[in-house]
Parts: structure tokens; sequence; C-alpha cells
């Protein structure tokens, strides 16, 4: 019998499956947070229903609460002060493992039905969850909306299609007949049963509470494990109305709602005593490398899926688009501050400088002509606003001054002024210069708004740093501006060998920032800014294992 | 363009594919060894071609060879003395480095193409192969013929059937094209690669030289790495004819041979060099709890999948079927003398006996009759020399004296002569009892020709001790005999928890002990007697990542 769920979400499952099997443009949830799809006065009763949480409890009805924490402090400079309850890691472990049953006898069906109901009321409420993201991260509304409400959906759909088009190949059941030369048949029946592996901890990190958490989340979920999600600190209310909406669900139907659990922790070592128990089998993170190993080294008992820090680069060789080129790089550094994971942070350019359909540009040129975009392109304060969102962490803001004396100032890092939020810490990017030679300053990440142009020899050294600086530091994205085939064919040959996703001379509307959902490989796990991908068989063919059973039959 | 090997075989893959899918029977390898399948006198031949082998050089023409290596005694006591090249591990790895690139490029169909051709030849070959592996391992001439040729080979077909199954679904090339309102769509073209994540390492054992090595082996190499073997140190000779004919096929590609190589090493801080080189980017172990511990410690720049030791056992609390379950039993015990990885080590009977079709035996009674059961089945000395062959190692044999302090005998092992093979070393299986309170004895894995007859308090205490062996110590099989509906769904559910296969009730041909390909799931992975399955998506998705790169376009 089919589950009601996976009836009534079937056909969104099946486009999603076929879009993970295309990889051309495909989206289920869509991305302008337009009245005429979600409704009129969404915008504003979304904001609402965040500004009536600001210094109130915020109820889960979870097992083994302790106390109330309410640790986040938003980057726009605004009172959040919600309490979350802080409950006993042994007591979510145990409320997981009690859930894990129930959830596995529903089948592979009935989750998948589940996971796409949980994700059609997150859709619902992705104004609630936008301005919640916003508040919480320092990020634009509009991104808050689209990276943190229907991408991140779309991030966890494909997460569910992987896990559904591994487990529907998958028989239940089946009948086993060898022959025997003249005699009867040897006849076996034999079950199948796909079994979550354990406990899944997923944690969350500061700057993409949804985008980042929602595949492994949805990932371990379809697969039949129960899942605590572990929120950034600074981050949890994007966490928190998440985890409360699939609870919300699992109750519906009439499953233990502790099978998805929010964990807010006083200190690092309630995380780290989640992170190495037992009965956890599974853990996403992202953030920073020192946890990230840390998690490696000590959860051995657990497969660990880690994004971590890396160096993004672009080299540029030369272009027959030189301001488009400009615009689309001044975009790149500007969006978010800077404060994506996939944003680049080493342009690398010969020294001799490069041909242009501007006439050729000499490094430096190249230099003031980057900053003069950047410039340009944040001159007017509500674009400015828009795009830079606020710093998310003091430790960020730091950073950019800290940075000063690493290179050659090309344009400076500049405050900007929020007049809807006073508060906030609006700063535009830094743009330094040195040379290939200067590897302390460059070749390790200064997340946030600080980027570096550097000096490489010519052309075919400059692929060479970037593939060493993949290699040997990480990467998430690299890009290439050449007009010659052979730089992009030794461009391409290098970012095989390193394991890294290739975007060759942007110039219009997409971003080396960007990945689609459905669409782009996030991440590759082949080089050390990630050891996983969020979009591929191997991120939920070892969340499950097979069981089988077998008797004769007549 | 199809590769010309893909064609040839693809009838042959898409079988096996669609055997993966249904799991009822099938193989693509006829286990009988008739002349009509494999020609007149190919047994005759096999055999001879392996005597040509005996006291001479074992030439493989791989690089970095230093000396010459004949560490081989066979169990049956005949001479052996080949000679194998030993290599340096750095030549080794910068060798199969070297090779990676084009076999990346020739693509998922002409790698499986050719791994596909690589089976069918091994097949040719199986004769050959089977002696060897008689001779070497110790087992039984049919059982090494079986095991040791087509159903190894049906292994490492069904890995690269699931390697292929993986990698269909993976797009060359996409076209995204994102609407934009009013304005032109955005437009890109979009490249995915499937790109091997770098040296396999498979490392086999003594007992099972191909059927524990071709699915690991298989599955690195159809995924695009090249592929160390490093097989056990007295079953070097399955392996190096399985790694010749593989690179004359290679060879004969114009590929380069060096893609896959034989490892034979004087010490085993070579090997410990190997696991650990930064290159090595998965290993596939079967083996010791020792060393397969020392690898997961160690070897952490890779992906390890394992087969370790466990303690496999049989439930009996009731049967309809008394003597055909001694029969069965007594077949399961005496097969390769217990030397198999899923040979059942503990016999779980309540202490107030069993209720048959033959009445209520006690649990003596049941010891009693078991132990003559398996002396009846081996009273005939050609039986018992053809199904128990010879004790692999020195190891084993004394553990088989060692252990008779640990139980009371029920029936003593003895020595058998084998006319064929005066010097061959074969036992009879020790039968011990004792009481479910004596850990020490029988929880911990006593391989060999070494079983218990455990007495627990009553059925429901044999299913519950039944799951905490394997929860603590691994299984790779459990067994049950219960006429009872309630018993059956009481150990399908503690299986479910536990992680592992049940065979329920077995009394005709099948055996607890037996794997079949392309129907049963060998190991579970979720239990410490394996971390992985050799049967599933997860035993290939992460061998291999996804690189793309992105361009605009028209």
């Amino acid at each position: 019998m089919t589950h009601p769920l996976f009836e009534k979400h079937q056909a969104t499952l099946e486009a999603a499956v076929n879009a993970i099997h295309t990889r051309g443009y495909w989206s289920a949830y869509p991305e302008m947070p337009s009245p005429k799809v979600y409704g009129e006065g969404a915008q504003e009763s979304g904001k609402q229903a965040i500004e009536a949480l600001v210094g109130k409890d915020f109820a889960l009805d979870q097992p083994g609460c302790t106390t109330w924490l309410a640790p986040e402090r938003s980057p726009y400079g605004v009172r959040l002060d919600v309490r979350y309850p802080a409950c006993r890691p042994q007591a979510l472990i145990e409320a997981a493992q009690a859930a894990q049953p129930a959830w596995q006898k529903l089948g592979p069906q009935g989750r998948v039905g589940v996971c796409l109901e949980m994700l059609e009321r997150l859709n619902k409420a992705s104004f609630e969850i936008a301005h919640a993201v916003m508040l919480t991260t320092g990020q634009g509304w509009m991104m808050a909306f689209q990276a943190g409400g229907p991408h991140a959906q779309d991030r966890g759909l494909e997460a569910v299609a992987y896990a559904w088009d591994e487990m529907r190949r998958i028989p239940a059941e089946a009948v086993w007949e060898k022959p025997q030369g003249k005699n009867p048949p040897l006849k076996m029946k034999k079950h199948f049963e796909i079994v979550g592996r354990g406990v899944a901890l997923v944690i969350g990190c500061g700057t993409f509470p949804t985008w980042n958490t929602y595949p492994g989340l949805f990932a371990a979920l379809a697969t039949g494990n129960p899942v605590i999600v572990k929120p950034h600190g600074n981050a949890i209310l994007p966490a928190a109305l998440t985890v409360r909406i699939m609870r919300q669900v699992l109750s519906e139907q009439g499953l233990d709602p502790n099978l998805v659990t929010l964990a807010v922790v006083e200190r690092r070592e309630d995380t780290q005593a989640l992170a190495i128990h037992p009965a956890v089998k599974s853990i996403d993170f992202t953030g920073s490398n020192t946890f990230g190993q840390w998690l490696i080294e000590h959860a051995k008992q657990a497969q660990v899926y880690a994004e971590l820090a890396g160096v993004n680069n672009v080299v540029i060789e030369s272009t027959d688009s030189y301001k488009a080129m400009l615009r689309n790089l001044a975009f790149t550094f500007s969006l978010y501050s800077g404060q994506m994971c996939t944003t680049t942070q080493a342009v690398i350019v010969p020294a001799g400088g490069i041909d242009t359909d501007q006439g050729h540009k000499s490094f430096d040129e190249v230099a003031a002509d980057l900053s003069a975009a950047i410039e340009k392109f944040l001159a007017d304060p509500n674009v400015a606003n828009a795009v830079l969102g606020a710093i998310q962490s003091p430790d960020t803001l730091a950073r950019i001054d800290e940075s000063l004396g690493l290179g050659t100032v090309a344009l400076a890092s500049k405050k900007i002024e929020n007049p809807e939020f006073p508060g906030a810490e609006v700063r535009t990017p830094l743009l330094l210069t040195c040379d290939a030679g200067d590897e302390a300053a460059y070749m390790e990440e200064r997340f946030g708004p600080i980027a570096f142009l550097v000096r490489a020899d010519d052309g075919q050294a400059a692929v060479a740093l970037s593939e060493r600086l993949v290699r040997e530091h990480g990467a998430l994205t690299v890009g290439l501006y050449s007009t010659r085939q052979e730089v992009i064919d030794a461009m391409t040959e290098a970012t095989l060998r390193a394991g890294v996703a290739l975007s060759i001379n942007l110039t219009g509307g997409v971003f080396v920032n960007q990945s689609a959902a459905f669409s782009d490989y996030h991440g590759v796990g082949m080089n050390p800014a990630a050891n996983a991908s969020y979009t591929d068989a191997a991120f939920v063919a070892n969340r499950f294992r097979v069981v089988q059973r077998r008797y004769h039959i007549e």
C-alpha cells in the first residue's frame, strides 16, 4: 500500500529524480518572493511572526531539558533574546533511538513522503525562515529569502531524491530459485530491509543555517535515521523553526516527534559529547577546520561529512569582456560581504598583465579597475546594504583590520551605515595585492570580505598555483578567464586532477560563488575543503544498510 | 561512440544490473566444472599450467622490482616455490598514478567494458585459478573451483554492475537554462566528469584469495582508480594469475598495464607503508581484527572497507526436521574445516532442550546427535577429504589443540589421511559444549574447525545472546531453527537491530555459510565483523567523485 504522503508528492519526487539524472535547470520551490506564489502579505506576516518570538521561550517539548538559553546576537544589532530549551545530550540520543524503529518500519516510500511534506511546510514558512536567517546571519534580505528558503529547500529535496533513487532500487523481497539439473530447484524467499545506521548529528554553521543543514538533515532522515540538529550558537532560530515544523509533521502522522530534535548547548564539550557518542553513526558538519578535524579524529564511530575552509580562487589569463568580467567579480566579492563558503579569496593574475578587448592591462591596472568596479557597484547605499548584508561575527570584523598588513591595499574596506538597522556592522570588501611568493598572506582562508590579487609569473604559473592552492588548502570553487583554448584545457585538466568545480568566463548573471541545486555539484569531496559532495550517491548510500533474511519455500 | 568491449559485454552487464535490482537467482559464470562449458581437458591443462609454474619466476614486468620472493607453503604439503617479483611500494604507487589519467578518460563505458573483458578472461582461466586456490589455501578442489573461480567472478561482476549502475546515472553534460522573466534565459553548458579518488589498495586474505579480493578490486577499477593488489603471503598465486590476466587485457587495449599491479612484500612494514601512503585513497581489507583496526586507525587518508573477525551463531529453539537440521549443520561445520568467514562458531540451545519432530531432545542429546551427524557425514574418507580440504595455517592447527580446554568435548577433532596428498593437514571439526556464562570461551573468534554448543536459559535468552554476540563481537551470518512464529519474529527484529543476515530453518541444500552473488547481501556493514557490504551502492559510490565545469553558451 502506498503511503498517502508519497502519493501526494510523487510528481515532485519524480521530477526531482529526473533532475538529478539530467542536471539541467530545475527547481521545486519558487525563488521569487512573489505574493502570487507565497500569498499576499506573506512577507509582512513572516516578519511579524519572528518579531513575536523576540524575548520569549521557544517551546519544542523535547525531553531532558535542563535550562533555557538565548545566545544569539544579531549582526544587524536588533534584539533577539529568543530562549531555547537546552536538553541533556543523553536524553536526546535516547529519544532518537526510541523513535527510530517506527520510522524504519514506515519504509522508503513512507519516509520519503513524510520528508516531502516537511519540505512543503518549510516552503510555506519561507518568509518566517528568511527573516530568521537574515537577523541571525547578517545576510541581506533577498539572499536570506532565496538561499535560506527555497534554495535550501531545493537542496533538501535533492538529498531526498538521491536517497530515494538509491533505496527504490533495493527490492523488498525476492524469490531465489536455483536450478538443480534433473532435481527440483532450490527455492528460497528472501526479505531485504533498509535500516538506517543510527542517530545522525547535523552541525550547522553561522552563515547558512538552513542551506548547509538541509542536505545532511534530509539525507539522514530519508534513509531511516533519527536526526539531532545542533545549530551554530548564533544561528539557532532558523534551525529551531525548521525542527519545530518537522516535529509538527511527525506528530500529525502519528510518529514520534523526537525523531528530529534541536540540540542547543551551553559549551562546546556538550557538542563533543554528542559527536563521540557510540550511538551517533553519522555527522554532517559545516564550519572551521579546527573543529572539523577534531570530529574526523575523534568521532571514529561515525561517518563524518565535512565542509571545511578553503582558498577559492580565480585565474585571469585574458578576456574578451573586460568590463563584464570586472562587474561579475565585483558582485562575487560583495555578495554577503564575501561570507560565503564559495566566495573567491585569491585572484591570480600574470605579473605581465593580461590581454583584453580593452587592450593589454597591466597587473596594477587590473587591480585598480577591479577596485573601481567594486566601488562603482557599491556606490548606491541601497544596493550596497542589500548586497553586503552585515558582518556575521566579531571575529570576521576583526579579521578585516588584521589583514591590512598582508599585502598592498588596492581597495580599503569601508563601514557603511544602514538606515534601517543603525546597529548593523556593514563592511565593503578589502582588496590587497601581493606576490605569489607571499604564501603566508593568501594561502589560508581569510573568511569575510578579504581578497587578494596575486601576481604570478605568467598564465601557466597562474594555473599551476591555482591547482596547488586547491590540492593543499582546498577550494569549493575556482574560476578562469581566458580566451585561449589551450589555457582553458590546461585549467580543466588541473581541476580534474585537484578535484574542484570550475567556472569559465563568467561575465553575466551567474557567479562563481553560486551553486544551483539539481544542476551544480556542490563541493566535490576530493580536496581539503570538503570530504563529500552534497549532491551525489555517496552522500546518501552510506547512511543505511540492507539486512536480509531468507528461508526455504515450496 | 560506444567502446567495443562495452558493446561486446553489454548483454551480460544489463543482465547483471537487472539481477542486482531483483536479487533472485542469477549467475554469469557457470559453477559446474563441465567440459561442455569449459572445454575438454580444461581441468587437466589448468592443473598442468600451475605445475609448470612451480619453482620458477612468475614474470609480471612491473616497475621497481628489487628481489624475488617465494613465501608460499601449501597446506597440502606439495612444493610450490613460485618466485614473485617484490617491487618498491613507491614505484608501484607512481606507476599507478601515471596509469590513472588515461583510464579516467576512457570513461565509464570503456572502463566497464574492459572490466567485463577481464572477468571473461578470468573465467576462461578458472581451472588454472582453481588449482592455485586449492594448493595455496587448502580448499577442497570443488570449492576451490566454484568459490575461487565462477563465484568470485560473479562477485567481481556484481561490483562492476553496482559501479555502472551508479555511474550511468551521472550525465556527461547538461544544458542549464534558467528563465529570466521577460529577459532571455541564462544559459550554460556544464560538463560532469567522473574521477576516481586515487590509488586503491586491495589486501587479500589467506583463505579466499579471489572471492574476497575481486569485489574491491573491480569496484575500485570500474570507478576509475588504479589498483595495487596485496595478497596474503601464503595465497599469492591466485592473485598473481589474476593480475597477470588483467594486465594482459590492459596491454591489448593499449592501456598502461601498471593500472593493476601485484604487491608482494617481505615485511608487514611494507604493507603498512602502502596503506598510509597519501596517494592511497581506498583500502579493501579482509583479515584479522588486529591489522584491520590498525588500518582504520592509521590509514586516515583512505576509505577503508574492512571485513574482520566475528562470532557467527545459530539459535536452535525447536525444529520440525531434526535430522535434516543436523545434516545441514554437519555440512556447515565440515565445509573447508570451518575456515570460512561465514561459518557458524556458536550454536545456542536452551538448557532445557528443544522440541522436535523426533520428540523432545535434551541439550546433551542435541550435542550427541550433532556430533554423530558430523561423524556420519565424514565417515567416508573420500567425502571427508573433498569437503574438509586442508588446514590453511599452522596457527589454525595449533588453535584446535589450544581450544580443547574451553569446554566439554562433545566431538574430538581427528586427523585424516589424504592419499592423494600425504603431506596434507586435514582435521575434522571439534565440537565443545559450554554454558552461556563461559563467555571467555566462545565470545571471540576461534578461526577454524572449532565450534561451541552454548547452553542458554531458554529460547528467549538464546535470541538475546545471539543479538549481543553480533553487536559486541560481530557476525557475517546468523541462523535460526524454530517452528514458532513469535520466535522467528523476535529473531528477525534482533537481527534488524544488530544488523546481520539471518537464515531461517535451513534443512536442505542451502547452508548458513553460503552467500550467493546477485542475491545475498554479503556482510551488512552494521556490526563489528564488517564496516561495509560487498553488494550495495555504498561499496562503490564513495570511490569516485564528480568534477564539473560550466560556461555560458548562446
